[in-house]
Formats: structure tokens, C-alpha cells, sequence
């Protein structure tokens, strides 16, 4: 296991490469092996003597495990800075906080463009299909190996919280608490049709290569951005978009050309653009393909809360946001429904906010309360100080 | 002009192609000038003889002149067949119904793929940036062409709809009554980033050629579709995508691969694939674009009710549907409120259906009736039988 040190000193930035070895194989829900895992993680603040204070962070499709601290890739502070800090709803004086990247990612973790151990190549399209239940599989791995029996919390937003509920699903009895933000049960098919698009425009950019881009030198960087793009105005609510950018023109006047003439249009191009730097085109189909397979009720006879009936000792918390429209908050309902019918502990707060489903990574100071209020009465309840 | 006769006897098939000499160039929004400017329409019915029963029937984004009988491009029924016909809103024993292709299309009308007479290549991107005031100035040089001074109704949806505003706000006083179906009086942010999207999709085809696909004997067709399957999603609503698909796989089975595993996927790669046998990808660009730059009020000191200022007389009929997440009902409550304040006379529907923006092109028997209701009382004002 590998160490690194970072600058940042508040929340540490311990953690590093985890690989397991031949007798340890991933057995994936498609019934392919993946030998020789590695998972690439972060972790703040230290274990506490009786092992009862970690917390899973799970990220959300193109994030990764720099979730507090800077992102060495980016120079940037991690994704849920606001979270996870001192004094924070996770604090690592606290918790044990850990946050792996995603099996199928390319941040680190095994994906696509790892190289596959066995013929010496860039996996690329011959990396077998993953699920959300795959990434959580792995992650109990690294759990294992970290030697945490039980999850004093498992926590995310958008496809983290799909995770959070696969855990609550398949390791109840290593969960205390569990809180899924802006998420869902199940990818819907507008969910599934936005994704397909995405996967479209990669796939028709010719330098994907029939997804061997990786060894022919060549990058899909147009499609990925294009595909980026289309996703971007999913996590944005219309009224975000129009109070941010409206019909504010880049310059005075209208162009009468296809330059970018709308502030809107020149920050969607940026976020394209900036995307391909930091990530990978095949971990972006493998990952949107293991979302759009996500159905937690499918897996449990058709019936949502046949997936929680050994979890009614966890506590849930569920959040949601009036304007996320890719997550509306009936999805989140009908998960707390299902905590119902199944006899389960559950908090849930529709959080009014007009910033569409990229709320949650936002500055939302009610969610950060609810958020504070959920893990503090969690914790007592666990004996944490 | 020509005259061509076709199988559909109920409706007719009247129409063809009027080419305007070089006295009567079209004077662009840009500045820029249209000389020989060609337009395709169709016609239902007959002129009255004080030519007081025309209806100009605009069209969408993608669509054409064939708004009924049968479309010659594909053999099927027009795009508004529900409406106009025998014993509909729009019949041709009582109205003569005009429809013609928008400047900047690709169905007969003047346009990106047309050859520019004065240096005898197509034009591609050299075809000037057009608006939605400039397809309607076109629109007027046809009527004019016609013989018809005062339309009795000016009727659209959607993009349609925009021309509609446009007609009323530019030729008031040739205008009776006027129908805007889920429309807007400005595209939104999230409108244009939409848009953009689509032209970033089809700019990114390297068959694109910069425009000059047409030159080069390419044809930009994975770009195309995918642009057609983004816009295609926000054609239709969650409830109807969840309704007709929702996770419905193709076979038995995960194929555990890119295939289309879910209905919907397959159905939106059907959508691409299908449009781009019948649409020019400049002509997505150019008509895209004149929607994005459409901002009624603009061009009025910023005030919508100004651009009604000189049509209180004209009889407004505004539909909107309770499930069009692109139009969404806001938009025209915005328009029936900048017509109240100019005190013209608005009936106003919003229509209760789960079918999203795509309803007005669809089977809604509220829609058909309001519109019924609408023209029959305008008719009886006007003095048609």
C-alpha cells in the first residue's frame, strides 16, 4: 500500500493504491473476473481504536476520490470541500473518512484504460461491463483491507447514493447509517436516453477508434466533450441556467456567425473542453452503461423494499432538491417508501433550491444542516464522542 | 411556378415552387441580401373570392411544407393531418391553407444547401445567418405572390409559433387572428444550450468539412443524428418516455455491451438514423440558430408587450401543454400577459397531457377541439360561412 503526503494539512491526505493479488479476484455481475484490482483511494483522519468511526464517501459518475483536500490532478480542493473538513457535517477530528474511485473509472482505480495484466494491452472495450453493485463490491474489498468491519456511515449524491443503497442492500450489517442524495433506485428512461446520446457522440468520433483509441495513439476528445455537454444541462435546473447566464451575449452584439455569441454557449464549451483533460472516454461509457443498468428493485423480485428487508436496522437518511429535474424528488420518494414498507429507519428532506441536481455539490447550506443534524444524532447513537 | 398533382384527393395537392427575380431580393436581419430567392410551399383549399379566407400555417424546426395529404419525400400523411382536413380546425372546403418552407431549410426553400446563383457552388456556411423575422418577411413575399393581402389566420407551433409573434408583431394589419401553440417569445438558456449541443454534435463530424460536406461528396450523418437524439429527448417528457419505454429491454437479457439493451435506446438511435436520410446538417445549424437568436422583446426596448403594441385587434389564441419542458407554460403565460398589457383580445388553453413539447403533433383531442372553437369564432367574426 502506498503513501503519499500532500500540502493540504486540514483534512490529510492519506491514502494511495491498494492492489490486490491473484487470490483476491473481483467477480463481476456479468460473471467475468477482474484479477489483479487495484483501487486508487483517500482517506482523512484516523480510525478510532474500536473501528466504529469510518465513513464511505461514493462518488458520482465523472468525480473521483479526491473528495476533500486539493486534487492533485487539478490543483483544485476535492469535490465535497464543503462536507468534509473540520467542523463540518464529516470531519476527520472525527471520522475515518475513506473515498475510493470506482471500479471502471480513470482516476486510478481499474478501468478501461488500465492495462490488462493478463495480455500486457490497454484493456479498452474487452474490459467487461461493470455495475453499480460491482463498485460497491470492490469497495468492500478495500474496506476489508482497511480493516473496518462495519460503516459507521456510507454517503453519496447522484450515482454515489445509487451505491449507498447497493450497500444497504448487499452488506446491511456492515452499514450503522446510510445517506443517498439526488438519486435514485433505478436509471429512468429519459436517465438512460440522455446517457445513450453521450455514448453516441463518443462513439462517433472516429478517433474513438472502435474503443482502441488508447493504443492507436488517438484521443475521442471532440465526442467526449460533445457528449459532456449534453449531460452538463441535465445537472443544471432551468432557472439556474437562466439566472446565471440568460440571453447574455460574450460580446456586444450578435456574431451572425456559429461563434459562441451566448455566455451559455461559451461556458458549455469550456466545460466540454476542460472535461477531456481530466477524463477518460471509455470509463464514460462503462460507468453511464453501469448506471443505465441500475435497477435495485429488479434485483429483489420487482419489489423496492424486498431490497432493504435486512437493513431495517440502518439508519437512512434520503435528501433531495425541488429543481433537480435528473433525480426529481419522486425517485427519492419511492426509495423512502420502500424504507417504509421494509419497517426502516428513515429521514427525508426535500431541500428547496433552484440549482438543479448539481445541488448537492453546491453550496446548500440546509443540505449541509440536515446533513450536520442526520450524522451528529448518528453518531451518538453509535457512542461516537 | 410549377404544379404538381398527387394521389391524397381529399386535401389536394396544390403548391410548388415560387422563384423571385432580382427586384425582389430578400433583405436580411444581418444586412445581408438573398437575390433569387426560391420558396416551396404547398396549398389546401381554394382563394375565396374577396380572398379573405387564407391561413398561412407555419412550420417547426425540422418540418416542411406538407403539412397534409401526402408528404412526396416519404410517402406518409403530413406532420399536421389532424388539423387540417376534412371536418378539422383547418379545412380546406371553407380556408385556403398555405404552407411553405422556411428560408434557410433543405425541403425546396432557399437555403444553406442551395447553390448560390452568383458563384454557382452550394452555399454552405456562406449562406448568411438568418432569423425568425426573416423567414417571415419570405413567408410575406409568398402571400404577396398570392394575391392575398390580410391572412384570416397566421398558425404555428413550436418554432412555428415563433413566426407566428413575428407576424403579428411585424404585420399587424395582415393579420386577423393569430395561433401560437407551445412556443416561446425568446429561447431560453437552456434552449440555446440545447441547440448548441446540436451544432457542436454535427460541427464535430469531421465529414462536416467546415461546412463544405456538400462540395467534398460527404454527408456529416453521425454528427447529424446525434444532434437529432439530444434534441429528440426534450421533444418528449419524462412520464411519456417512462410510459412508452421505461427500462423495456430489447431481448431477454443484459447483452453486458454498448449494443441497445433498453427500448428507448434503440428507439433514439431509430430517431438519428432516420433523420438524417431527410435533413441537411447546415440547414440544422442555420434554422437552430435563427431560433436561438429569436428574442421577441429585443427587438421592441426590451418590452414584449411593445412588440403588440399595433396589433389589439388581432384575435390571440395561446396553447401551451402541461407537460412541454421546453415551452414550458411560462413562457406563454408570458406572451398572454405582454398581449394583455397591450390590450389585444388572447384566449388561453393549457392543455392537460403527458405527452411533452411533441403533443401539438400529436393525437390531443383538447388541443383540436380549442383550435375548432378558436377558428370557427374567428370565422363567424370575420363573415366566413
Amino acid at each position: 500500500m502506498s503513501r503519499d503526503t500532500g500540502a493540504e494539512q486540514l483534512v490529510g491526505t492519506d491514502g494511495g493504491l491498494l492492489r490486490f493479488g491473484p487470490d483476491q479476484p473481483l467477480r463481476l455481475d456479468s460473471r467475468a473476473v477482474l484479477n489483479g484490482l487495484e483501487i486508487a483511494y483517500r482517506t482523512y483522519g484516523t480510525l478510532n481504536a474500536d473501528r466504529s468511526n469510518a465513513v464511505l464517501v461514493c462518488h458520482a459518475l465523472t468525480l473521483d476520490q479526491h473528495a476533500a483536500g486539493e486534487n492533485p490532478a487539478t490543483g483544485k480542493p476535492g469535490w465535497w470541500s464543503k462536507v468534509i473538513g473540520p467542523g463540518l457535517a464529516l470531519d476527520p477530528a472525527k471520522h475515518f473518512i475513506v473515498c475510493s474511485n470506482v471500479v471502471g473509472g480513470c482516476m486510478g482505480t481499474t478501468g478501461p484504460s488500465s492495462v490488462n495484466l493478463e495480455t500486457g494491452r490497454v484493456y479498452g472495450l474487452t474490459f467487461p461491463v461493470i455495475t453499480i453493485a460491482d463498485m460497491v463490491r470492490a469497495q468492500a474489498m478495500l474496506i476489508d483491507a482497511l480493516g473496518i468491519e462495519t460503516l459507521f456511515a456510507v454517503v453519496g449524491g447522484s450515482m454515489g447514493g445509487m451505491q449507498v443503497l447497493q450497500w444497504a442492500a448487499d452488506y446491511p450489517d456492515r452499514v450503522f447509517s446510510a445517506i443517498c442524495i439526488a438519486s435514485a433506485p433505478r436509471h429512468s428512461a429519459q436517465n438512460i436516453a440522455f446517457h445513450e446520446v453521450g455514448r453516441q457522440a463518443v462513439m462517433a468520433d472516429p478517433d474513438w477508434r472502435g474503443g482502441d483509441y488508447a493504443s492507436q495513439g488517438a484521443r475521442p476528445e471532440k465526442g467526449l466533450a460533445v457528449a459532456r455537454m449534453a449531460a452538463h444541462i441535465t445537472y443544471l435546473s432551468e432557472a439556474a441556467l437562466q439566472r446565471k447566464f440568460g440571453r447574455e451575449l460574450q460580446r456586444d452584439g450578435l456574431s451572425w456567425s456559429f461563434d459562441a455569441d451566448f455566455q451559455v454557449e461559451s461556458y458549455l464549451r469550456h466545460q466540454g473542453a476542460s472535461f477531456v483533460d481530466r477524463f477518460d472516454a471509455n470509463s464514460y461509457l462503462y460507468i453511464t452503461r453501469a448506471m443505465d443498468y441500475f435497477d435495485l428493485a429488479e434485483a429483489h423480485g420487482g419489489v423496492l423494499a424486498n431490497a432493504f428487508a435486512k437493513a431495517r436496522h440502518v439508519r437512512f437518511c434520503v435528501l433531495s432538491f425541488t429543481s433537480d429535474w435528473l433525480y426529481p424528488t419522486t425517485e427519492s420518494r419511492s426509495i423512502v417508501k420502500a424504507l417504509n414498507a421494509a419497517a426502516a429507519r428513515v429521514s427525508f428532506v426535500e431541500i428547496e433550491s433552484d440549482k438543479g441536481h448539481d445541488a448537492f455539490l453546491l453550496d446548500e447550506p440546509v443540505m449541509h444542516g440536515a446533513l450536520q443534524g442526520f450524522v451528529d444524532s448518528a453518531a451518538q447513537a453509535r457512542g461516537l464522542r
